[in-house]
């Protein structure tokens, strides 16, 4: 939640007269996204997004990342659109680093979501899942069953020093995962970490879904999975079957499940569980002097897989 | 430039409750302003900023800084409007942090202005002057000479290892201010700290003056002393004279500078420089661990201060 590149007016000058979306009023570095600097622009003709790719981002990917928020807001998905230069360009250079312009999208991320707000949430992701249909350009999922194993490798060795049993729990969830892990599934593009900070809400009903660079393509029933993590625990740490059962019926509404993404669930949640447990410790073992944001404590997602290794049956989720 | 204190939309509605300025349609955090939270939120009827005050601004001082600007902007000087809530008053709680709304400017800050900008900011600062008689509160300058003795006995100790010659450097101004620091200058409120991010332009015009938390009275002309600072040198530290005109000029028209003010204008640029560097030097080497920006490098303040050292007269720059 900073900004790591600093944009000037001139900077800002140039930039625009590439685009064609009118002169500026205002422009303010926002404190939100992870290792990517974004800054609020408006100008007299709408309100945007500046983002400059940093770190995590890689160039090459922004095809993929650009061209999608594209099609799916062509398909009536309320997502950030990016703007295309003069030229058609997706994206340009500002500073040195790769930056695109897109929609600014009105609407507020919950911290606390409560079932109704799931039930909204999880037909917003049903329906990104139907209009990704089609979409010409295809990314690997790099956190998948075996980038958990380079993490767990990367981790392992000090994963007790954070919590006593931690190497322990990982290596049993990924043991466990490498002999259940679902394939097979319907797979199409998934955004991979729809929590409640990327969707945002206005008057209830969801007013865009955000933030898509973890997207990929993967088992669609993953994305459900991921939202039963990051929407239907309590802070307590407490799954809310009332909750989940609000964001799984309402996305079953607008695409059903099949008999084999049902039975897939629980592992599919541990598989989650696992990914966010993953990348938060490497996290905390590694911090980057440079970041601006601290590192998310890893042990809430610990408590979750806990949660998730003694589920047996989907109805446990609710469904 | 960060967020240091976490608002939900929960803290929020709770906190709009008070406030008759209508329903959220937009909030996010903004990477602006040093020790302090601040959020960018857009209602039905406007925008605003919400301010949580950190430990930077005390609660004492609030009716002091929020009074001014109401004061300020009553008079027609652009600046941000504190909102009073339902019961009148000025500032709430939030997280346990004084927080204040205030409404949204609209404009840009420049990074390298020119000539015509520092004229437009010149005549800016000369109406803050005007507009700011009559405030009935009144708060002492905390950097003053009594303040920079503090601050130099803090730093002067490791001075050198952040520059060859800096104690000595600090040394002589403190020696040689503490006797020429003008007294009996005409006074009231001033800035005292109007660099450029703090003013907002838009078309070349001044569209608002931000951030008085350093707000104080003190000498009028001590806030064109700060603004030769920095507004008027280039990036390679030589002073820009013609911007020192334009600037000086276009104060004058709107207020006219008595004798004993032009004749103190070395004592006072020599003064405001050292008040900078000192607080820089201070900040860089007590690094706050918890802090999410960059200490600012206290050399370019080196630099300035020898130049005004060397000034003998106020003709030097410009006047």
């Amino acid at each position: 939640m900073a900004v790591y590149t600093e944009v000037s007016f001139d900077d800002l000058e140039a930039l625009l007269a590439d685009y064609d979306i009118g002169t500026p009023k205002s422009f303010k570095g926002i404190a939100e996204g992870v290792e990517n600097s974004n800054f609020y622009l408006q100008t007299d003709r709408g309100a945007f997004i500046l983002t400059l790719y940093e770190k995590r981002v890689h160039e090459p990917d922004l095809p993929f990342f650009l061209g999608l928020m594209e099609h799916l807001a062509a398909r009536g998905l309320a997502c950030p659109v990016p703007m295309r230069g003069r030229e058609g360009r997706q994206w340009t250079q500002v500073n040195g680093k790769p930056a695109a312009l897109l929609t600014f999208l009105d609407g507020l991320s919950l911290r606390r979501p409560e079932a109704a707000h799931c039930a909204a949430a999880g037909a917003a992701c049903a329906d990104l899942h139907e209009a990704g249909k089609g979409f010409a350009i295809s990314r690997p999922n790099a956190l998948g069953l075996e980038g958990w194993q380079k993490l767990a490798a990367a981790t392992l060795a000090k994963a007790d020093s954070v919590q006593d049993g931690l190497r322990a729990l990982i290596e049993d969830a990924l043991n466990r995962l490498s002999g259940e892990w679902p394939t097979g599934l319907p797979s199409g593009i998934i955004h991979a970490d729809l929590f409640p900070d990327n969707v945002l809400l206005m008057n209830d009903k969801v007013s865009g879904l955000i933030d898509f660079y973890f997207a990929c393509n993967d088992a669609l029933a993953y994305d459900l999975a991921v939202m039963l993590n990051a929407w239907c625990f309590e802070s307590d740490g407490a799954y809310n079957i009332t909750k989940g059962k609000a964001l799984i019926g309402a996305y079953r509404r607008r695409r059903e499940l099949t008999d084999a993404e049902c039975a897939a669930l629980p592992a599919l949640a541990r598989g989650a569980a696992l990914r966010f447990l993953l990348t938060r410790l490497y996290d905390w073992l590694n911090p980057d002097p440079t970041a601006l944001v601290r590192p998310k404590d890893p042990r809430d997602f610990a408590k979750r897989l806990r949660f998730h290794m003694k589920v047996a049956t989907p109805a446990e989720y609710g469904l």
